[in-house]
């Protein structure tokens, strides 16, 4: 069975020394709280509740997969209790307003356990995983009383949330729904339609559970300006604010999936059902973007949690697996074999695993800053800069983590040869449950075009240049510094080389729109490893000043220089191949008509 | 559920426009009988078969999966009729030698059929698919007994082969089996052993199982020089050659996996049972070899088929599928949105598909005419040329079109979004097989040593170049052509550097042989699209040729031409990556201690 160790000493690294995480919350309003020992010892905790609690249910959740009996869905074994654990303990209020019940902990600090949760059981992290959004979105838009009905109950975790957006004929294109919302007399407007793919939508964890749909009013214009946001719970709140009556929503079937058995994906069937307006008529979309927001930066720490557990279990496997000696001559002749960790390409696998999961730790932990100031900086300019720095790097975060998340897991799958393919070993199951994270909260493709279009071209390109000036300016301080010009050189160039790329890809968008989705992927890509390249060589700064220093932790330090280094050299020669395909333009994309793209074999 | 039609037209271009397979059959002995109207019979009678039989049983399969109920193992419903349909038209004995009960067509031509199979239904081509090894081992190191007392069997397919290698210490170093067979009185062996990972190991398709196993005899040498091989029937055939007592060889049990669920993977337990010497005592790897290299020729083939199947249904949906307005306006405004096809990104998926899925084809192609000379070539010097070819071309086929293939079918899930993940789509299955075919008969990695270490390196970059070589004369041949530029100054390129990279590998591995291993995988890769590069210049010529003339096929011939470019100017460009990791050496592959890489995680 796969195990997990919370890569405390990593996460202490990126937080306490690079990216100075002490000086970050002291700013915070309420930061004086957040104690680097009050970090530490939450951070213990919750990496013992991952290990002890949820890991031990993964594999079983997998196999089991949810229950659909008499109307109802029932969570494997042992997700409820660990549930009930998890709210016990106050998990989910720690990063929550206190005024709304929670700890007042920075939303940074939830984020690191999340890293946790889902390196250990992406299933069952995504029933309190869910209520996040629904909680953002009631924050942000709902009524005083919609909070106190609801809010709370989300803050405690007693109650879980999901986002009800996707049809069965509309994911993406949600101007598409169909869901109506016909006002009642009471102020209350009866949903009708069907939700597909709806995360933890129904189940026996929580005592009841509160839908954020998308509907249409019946006055809506056409298209994704008529889309209004309404709270439907699953048992309408009596009097004493508990749940009552059940309310006419309810699971239609289980979705039968390639992973994440653990977690009920539902069709949702809502009859008339009782909900409120959230924010104002036909903003929806509105309201629907502060859901998702935080929701993607959730499904990239999917990415980043899971490449740490394959990463973890892959070296394990690889020190104790012997097979073959080392092509430079025996290296443990008091064995069989040589265990495979000795070969070279095995080495490449765990390191491209090791390189992934720390760099996605501090691209992370870096967007998590500006988070906390976006949500509760007290600085507005400062806020400005960071909520900029967020729109940009969200895109990034959700999709290049979740891309290189699935290609290190399969890494993880290919140092166990034959026996990664085999369930019980557990790494197939992290492949299967990161082919998720490619698709949901928007494919990669919708991100890219996020990235470029939205974020970047669409401000001319000034949201990228707030980042680029920050690796610009970083570089500079740098320039002299002989022990960081493997990175700093390399990096200089490509930060200047992202800048006139993005130019050109806009001058040609001009003439032809097409140029933004033809460029938009590899875009992506490229932008996720300049990112990542930024991040590693102030890691190494940080290592190189440590090292200078009296450390007895030299060989932790001089690690981290061999991973970035392999980063530099092994992973980030890929910017090449995307530059170029960005390069070639719509054309040789947009040339073959849709009939002639079959012709190989249609009769 | 996915559909599938085979690629007749593209297979035709290939065979008989591209190759030239028509000559190729006439020189080959009995080749009178392979023209094409019997070729183009049998591809169609091939393709009925795969579509109207193995496709609707291939969702049920995953499905269903294996039975082991009292020691016996039941592979899905409907898997025996249809294997009973198989061996009934003929096709197990199609490219046999007519001296054992063959039909004496060349092999090249079952190896276009099974890719058929491929796409159609991996986990059930996989039964009769095993048996090609076996039968290639007792025929080249069988005595005549054994020929005339399996070999026919395994012709007419009544029976089927298994290749019992693994044991579940080890897989890729077979020097450490502990499987034995001691010398029974009557010249037979008793043979006492576990072997994991068999595929078809048991089932109850076939009267008969013949079980190829690796075994150690009692004064076998240490390691790889002390391995011989076994025939194992699970029945003794009895005097009429037909299976009488059973065998001392039992399934244990099956795996339980990711993927191909319809085939059994078994665990094989051997209690002295009655065995039989196969070649000398001690030469077992040498046997093992002659399976081996056919078995890593069809599972590339396995990796295009199943590229093709995502393809094709991917393409069916992007069509149908509708969602967002094209970027550069409405393209169908008679529709509530557009059908995805418009997209640019969702264009470079499925063209990604389409380019790896007639790559591989031609690749395919390519080396079966290799594979036909081999076997029945008349000229010995031609012949020693194919074998050559082969050798070097067997890991890229393996490696390549299994990697490549497992991108393609996640394209193939990703273009369907969210629907991917469900299984009713069929998508989740085809990547959940692939992911097989990268590990069995030899990783990625192995395949690569191979290639680098073993094919090029050992050869002191000879067989490279016999095949740089007919790269050089094509563009030496086609410089004036101008229509072909875009295509040869490229392949001319990089056909030269393939050379200058190769040697400078070899100068580093004289200093450090860890440099073949810290090479390998990006070599192989890059090998792949060269070679790719090569296939697809030579279908622009003939596409060129095709369009010069009055055919009224010119979409077909544009639309190659199309793929041929989205191939150079899109996925090409990824040999500056490999060519950039490999040039980096060992060094950030070797740097870090075992110790040192779990650090930030280990306390």
């Amino acid at each position: 069975m796969p195990d997990y160790q919370a890569p405390l000493r990593d996460l202490r690294f990126v937080m306490d020394e690079m990216l100075d995480y002490p000086a970050h919350y002291a700013r915070l309003p309420g930061g004086e709280e957040a104690s680097p020992d009050v970090i530490g010892a939450i951070l213990e905790e919750g990496a013992r509740f991952a290990r002890q609690v949820l890991l031990p249910l993964n594999q079983s959740g997998d196999r089991e997969g949810c229950l659909f009996e008499g109307g109802d869905v029932k969570a494997p074994k042992g997700f409820k209790a660990a549930y009930a654990l998890y709210v016990k303990a106050g998990w989910p209020s720690l990063a929550a307003d206190p005024e709304q019940g929670g700890q007042g902990l920075p939303p940074s600090l939830a984020m690191v356990l999340s890293e946790m949760i889902c390196a250990t059981n992406l299933a069952w992290g995504m029933y309190p995983g869910l209520s996040h959004g629904a909680a953002d979105a009631l924050r942000n838009h709902g009524t005083e009383e919609q909070q106190a009905t609801y809010l709370a109950k989300l803050v405690e975790g007693t109650w879980t949330g999901t986002m009800c957006l996707t049809e069965a004929h509309c994911g993406t294109d949600l101007g598409l729904i169909k869901t109506r919302a016909v006002p009642n007399n009471d102020g209350s407007y009866a949903v009708t339609g069907t939700k597909i793919f709806i995360s933890a939508g129904d189940h026996d964890l929580a005592e009841n559970i509160v839908h954020l749909v998308l509907a249409k009013l019946p006055d809506a214009p056409e298209g994704s300006r008529g889309i209004s946001l309404f709270v439907v719970p699953k048992f309408m709140p009596n009097e004493a604010g508990e749940p009552g009556e059940r309310n006419g929503v309810v699971c239609g079937s289980l979705e039968h999936k390639m992973g994440i058995h653990g977690n009920a994906t539902c069709v949702m069937n809502f009859d008339a059902a009782k909900g409120f307006l959230v924010g104002a008529p036909h903003q929806g979309l509105t309201c629907m973007f502060t859901m998702m927001n935080a929701a993607r930066i959730g499904v990239g720490i999917q990415g980043l949690g899971l490449t740490e557990a394959s990463f973890q279990n892959a070296l394990a496997y690889a020190r104790g697996r012997l097979q073959m000696r080392a092509l430079s001559g025996t290296k443990a002749p008091e064995k069989a074999a040589d265990p495979i960790i000795v070969h070279p390409d095995v080495r490449r696998m765990l390191l491209t695993q090791k390189a992934f999961a720390e760099g996605g730790r501090m691209l992370v932990l870096y967007t998590a800053q500006m988070i906390d100031i976006v949500e509760h900086g007290p600085d507005a300019v400062e806020k400005e800069r960071a909520e900029t720095l967020l729109g940009l790097l969200t895109p990034i975060v959700k999709a290049f983590l979740t891309e290189v998340g699935f290609e290190a897991t399969n890494e993880g799958v290919q140092v166990f040869g034959g026996h990664g393919f085999i369930q019980e070993w557990g790494m197939e199951q992290l492949v299967r449950d990161a082919r998720i994270t490619r698709l949901y909260e928007g494919t990669t493709g919708i991100q890219a075009l996020d990235l470029l279009g939205r974020k970047v071209l669409m401000s001319q390109g000034e949201s990228l240049k707030v980042f680029t000036r920050e690796i610009h300016k970083f570089c500079q301080a740098e320039e002299g510094n002989g022990e960081l010009a493997e990175f700093v050189r390399p990096l200089a160039k490509l930060n200047q080389e992202w800048g006139e790329l993005t130019m050109a890809i806009g001058m040609k968008a001009m003439n032809d729109r097409e140029e933004v989705g033809a460029a938009s992927v590899d875009y992506l890509m490229y932008a996720g490893y300049v990112t990542l390249a930024y991040l590693f060589a102030r890691a190494a700064k940080q290592a190189r000043v440590a090292l200078a220093g009296s450390s007895d932790e030299a060989a932790f330090y001089l690690a981290k220089l061999d991973t970035a280094r392999f980063f530099y050299q092994r992973l980030l020669p890929r910017t090449r191949a995307h530059r170029a395909a960005i390069e070639t333009g719509a054309k040789p994309l947009m040339a073959i008509s849709a009939e002639d793209f079959g012709l190989g074999f249609e009769i």
